[in-house]
């Protein structure tokens, strides 16, 4: 199954509202409606999406949202597990570390690597941190299948070319800074520069976005 | 004029690239499908949003760059500039506030908020940081627009109608929570896990996510 990545980053929404809907509410049902309001979505979006995933809920009696949650979990969840590399454990790298830490049991950051003397061979919250010469060794030997890159926009090329030739193949690129990569090598970039730009467009035009509603999981 | 969230992003995107591109090749023109090519993006969609702008470049020799920045700017930017104060200055707060050091002369934090004592009276890279109590007090008598949230879960609502009292238009909140606040206050949210599951899924399927050029700007 080929999902594109609009419907994958609404799974994601979907589960991580699931799971904060599940303990407050105790509720063991949930209707499409309902899960469109809180991802600001359309019922009838909801309904296509579950559809995908071969589960299609009761009219009547919505959703079971255990079944919800399984059924996100066998798309965007490896049985095995995948492990995740960090580059650059400034400030921006410990927050990621700290807030990955026992978020996802599928997704574990194992490792760090920088170049500063003060911060190698130190543990982050139980994470270890190497020297970033050590890179391709040590994510082959782990393999390691993903990477977060952390670091100032004149390191992350070599970063990123480092973490492929030891096997990474995906990339969340927080530098603001388009990375040269091959192309099957999936790469996301997070420019806070363009989610701060973007409200403050909307915060001086003091105007709800368009109802479109794909632009809510942008 | 109104221009829908993606269409900003978009914007927000070019104007990068373009400052990138800029001192680097010294050129003073640039093709559509060069910067569509940049952008991972198409020329036609290039061309029409700049036509949003009211600017066409010239078909033979392409588009001044410098324009295309200024008339990025005439959208993205408010003339007087917005202020911006950041809640919660832990690693992630002190990352956010570094990272925009500089970077858009328009959009300045002026102030960040936190209530643990060793953090409080502070400065962080020349921002000074005051207790919580006083959010509504000071966003309201520094007329700051513009609220950032890099707290736990458990504070950003708090935080963030104490911003909305004090006067703030639009949030940009890193908590991976769904915050409730009235309609004309733009929130985006900038979840990490979404990004890293989606990072993971591409990279586990091992395929080029799907061409919808669209898709690239998420």
């Amino acid at each position: 199954m080929k999902i594109n990545v609009k419907t994958v980053q609404r799974f994601s929404l979907y589960r991580r509202l699931l799971l904060e809907f599940q303990p407050e509410e105790d509720r063991e049902r949930i209707f499409s409606y309902e899960l469109a309001s809180l991802a600001g979505n359309t019922a009838a979006q909801v309904r296509r999406d579950f559809m995908v995933l071969g589960y299609t809920g009761c009219t009547s009696k919505g959703y079971e949202t255990h079944r919800l949650v399984e059924s996100i979990a066998a798309v965007l969840d490896s049985e095995e597990g995948q492990k995740v590399a960090i580059v650059g454990t400034g400030h921006l790298g410990k927050a990621v570390i700290d807030f990955f830490r026992d978020r996802r049991p599928k997704l574990t950051i194992v490792m760090g690597f920088d170049v500063k003397p003060d911060r190698v061979d130190c543990t982050i919250h139980g994470c270890p941190v190497f020297h970033a010469d050590r890179i391709e060794e040590l994510v082959r030997e782990e393999e390691i299948s993903l990477g977060i890159l952390t670091l100032p926009v004149e390191a992350s090329q070599a970063a990123a070319e480092a973490l492929v030739r030891g096997g990474v193949r995906g990339i969340a690129n927080f530098a603001p800074v388009r990375l040269h990569l091959p192309p099957d090598i999936h790469v996301e970039e997070l420019d806070m520069t363009t989610y701060l730009e973007t409200v403050a467009y909307f915060a001086r035009v003091r105007e709800a976005p368009s109802d479109d509603a794909d632009d809510l999981l942008l």
